[in-house]
């Protein structure tokens, strides 16, 4: 990037801090928080390269939001409210006209829908891939953030929202499958804007006995939630297939137990709930499915609607 | 990187991240941090990209200890205390072996020097330049961190330890210019580890009217303070050249003064003072030289020993 350009960043990013005190106008070399007593600050990073992480055909925007929204999906699987975020953007000299106004006016459309601002970051250039890392802080009362460790057998194993569609959203934009117009606007959609399940995320507080959100796939984030709670293959859990949640664009779709149970990227919160609180996903802010339970040992069994046990055969679940 | 190259880097990070109960061992979506009633958070967060912010020869344990200083010597420049870090590491397969091992021994070593840890991350593969972000967290006394603004006509302009010698180092290191063996190695240790003035940063609290850390160069970093401080060129700035602490390694190389007075990358704290404080520059913990003072508009003017402007000529420093 020319000098000229980096100005230009810096006059794109300002607006993105302006009525946050804290960010000091960007002028500073750090941010200033106010800490607020009887709280725990909530801390998350990730980072996105172009090609691997996001496709050169992404609309720049939605780059942006999924890139703030997969951090905020981690203060929701952790219980806290956002606060704020920090970010670091590698870019190229050759990036197209109208490109970092594009993802910036997406970070300014999520920033006022989540109540968060750009608190302070860094601009780079590189001769690669463009990449972007993200820091976003949260907060949740002092003691009562939701964590992988604290499953119990008996616990009851729930999933909101609906599974899958994020990976066959993947599946449609990269011409691996075909879907219905409306089904793969909607799938494509998942992919590149989930929606972090904050709300949820504040209402398990003092439920969930064990929360993260689905960024790898469910059986593998699962497989997550047992080896923190548990150790030395302590726990397991039985996945009924049939009870899965999947939207009425995924289940028509080929592939969709699949996408299901090991697609990545759905956002959605995964917990365990003690069966004493079942009464209370009936009041949860967004729809909760009950999909088995943890058990002691055995790791994880995925059982057909009739109770068969269903096993991975290539890229397929089949009965044996 | 292949699944078992993250798996490896998950046992080098963990390492970091131990005796830091908010860490969470590194197993979950986020870190969690208590909040100090008075105090108030200190963010910063920079990326460097092989090539650009580092060379592929420098030793992978400077170079990370590099990322960290400079994260650091923002802290440094607010009168902050460090308390922890968040990493994002953009990796490419063919990473020489050992290269990560030693990149996390440098992480590990300036850990321990500076008595912080890691809170948490993200690895993630580039097929492009290696690329890292750091965000590193701080606190400071509410209503203490020092910022930009607040210089006034009649500060002192102070500067800590000596300039110009990590441009000078980098020079050296390139191949630009010819140094004795002890001076090349000092130098070159002054480009790949710089020193964050974490202890001066805290005694300034309550003493300095502005301060920041000299990255893009003395000249450059003064105008920031000037621009952040006054508005509308209201403040401008006398630098005295004969006062400009010069390392004895530096002192006797060509291009010394050009590199004390837009050389980057020092990290010594540039700070106006009130001048009813000059008699607590004694007290400080690291030699402070004082090279001017704030004054009126007028821009920054550059003097020689003589009282005679110095003007920019290419790309030396001369009489008109």
């Amino acid at each position: 990037m020319a000098l000229g350009e980096f100005q230009m960043i810096d006059r794109l990013l300002k607006p993105l801090a302006a009525g946050c005190p804290g960010a000091l106008g960007l002028t500073d070399d750090a941010a200033l928080l106010a800490q607020q007593p009887g709280t725990q600050l909530v801390l998350a990073k990730d980072a996105i390269v172009e090609a691997v992480h996001f496709r050169k055909e992404d609309p720049p925007g939605t780059v942006a939001q999924k890139l703030l929204r997969q951090n905020l999906s981690d203060l929701a699987a952790m219980g806290a409210e956002p606060v704020g975020y920090l970010t670091a953007f590698g870019l190229r000299r050759d990036l197209p006209e109208g490109w970092l106004e594009a993802f910036v006016a997406g970070l300014a459309e999520d920033q006022a829908r989540f109540g968060i601002h750009l608190l302070g970051g860094d601009t780079v250039s590189t001769r690669g891939p463009l990449f972007f890392s993200l820091t976003v802080l949260g907060r949740v009362p002092a003691g009562a953030a939701l964590t992988r460790a604290g499953a119990k057998p008996g616990d009851l194993v729930c999933v909101s929202g609906t599974l899958g569609d994020s990976a066959l959203g993947l599946a449609v934009l990269e011409g691996r499958i075909a879907a219905p117009a409306d089904s793969a606007a909607y799938l494509a959609g998942r992919y590149r804007v989930p929606e972090p399940r904050l709300a949820l995320g504040q209402a398990l507080r003092g439920l969930a006995s064990a929360c993260l959100d689905v960024s790898d796939g469910l059986l593998g984030d699962l497989g997550h939630i047992l080896a923190t709670s548990g150790s030395g293959g302590e726990l397991g859990a039985l996945v009924r297939a049939g009870d899965l949640p999947l939207s009425p664009a995924a289940a028509t779709l080929p592939g969709a137990l699949e996408a299901a149970l090991t697609g990545g990227d759905d956002y959605e919160l995964l917990f365990t709930l003690p069966p004493r609180h079942r009464d209370r996903l009936a009041e949860l802010p967004v729809p909760v499915a009950v999909i088995g339970e943890i058990r002691s040992g055995g790791g994880t069994e995925v059982l057909d609607s009739a109770g068969a046990l269903l096993t991975l055969s290539g890229r397929s679940w089949t009965h044996f």
